[in-house]
């Protein structure tokens, strides 16, 4: 039969801690099919879209915006976690489950008016796409589109983002 | 006239700390044009080149090498920083200026007698790298080759790695 994109990804039960399955997709990247199926789906989802820019999120998104901004020939925008970026930035708070997590991009990355499509590995509760969606509108950027390779159905990230279209290659129904 | 590479780096004095002349990619990274340049002169360098797998350093080496995995339809490996990868892993400390800093890479990431190909966006002392090899040549691994957007010449790393061979895209005479 044929293999599906999820049956690249490898789940590791209690990491990083106990009642965590955590999905790797170091399995996905080290087959090139894998790959290529995780890729070549987001590019399906992107198709007749009209957009000015692709931007990723530090640093498992980095993996597949890259290869998306090259084969589209698409700006890449960074979003990177607080004082990694050099020059002068917008920044956003978001909480995690104990603490909270500040993410930035520079200022000169966009346009007010480009459309930005964002992309990352994995959507779980949404807090990260949604702060990293503020700093894109923040510089009066549009989010267009939201890619990721996995989505954890069981937290209810749609619920959470209900104004932005959603793209996940493989939806778990769990946590 | 024609653009080159480095023209699309942009330099940010003073940071992360007084001194230091940072060398901003996102500029490349942002002008489809430059990104372009940056994959099409690593895809260059590996012409002819038999090798198994690229393995990109966290988080920066991410974005270089996941076009080129995708490109090459080769294995693509991902080298993190400590407590990040999930499953068994091969681990490596190296010094940095203040205290030292550990990475690590999946032990299934590669098979004895791999060739593997290095990516990273900067080498500067070639600490990373050195420490990243390491990695590949415990799992019984070779690296063949080394691949870098920006070297920064003038502090020696090709006197510290005598036995790799290095190409990096751009050559900054200085520190």
């Amino acid at each position: 039969m044929e293999k599906k994109l999820e049956d690249y990804v490898r789940t590791i039960p209690d990491f990083p801690k106990k009642g965590i399955m955590f999905r790797d997709i170091t399995t996905v990247l080290k087959d090139p099919d894998g790959f290529k199926m995780a890729i070549d789906d987001m590019l399906s989802a992107l198709q007749g879209l009209e957009f000015d820019a692709i931007a990723g999120a530090e640093s498992r998104g980095f993996i597949f915006a890259s290869p998306l901004a090259y084969e589209l020939n698409k700006p890449l925008i960074l979003i990177r976690k607080a004082r990694k970026l050099p020059a002068d930035t917008v920044s956003a708070t978001y909480d995690l489950e104990y603490g909270s997590a500040t993410i930035e991009m520079h200022k000169d990355s966009i346009k007010p008016g480009d459309r930005v499509v964002l992309v990352d590995d994995l959507i779980a509760t949404g807090g990260t796409v949604k702060a990293a969606a503020s700093l894109v509108e923040k510089l009066g950027g549009t989010v267009v589109k939201m890619l990721f390779v996995m989505e954890l159905a069981g937290l209810d990230a749609r619920k959470n983002l209900p104004e932005y279209d959603i793209h996940s290659s493989i939806i778990y129904p769990g946590k």
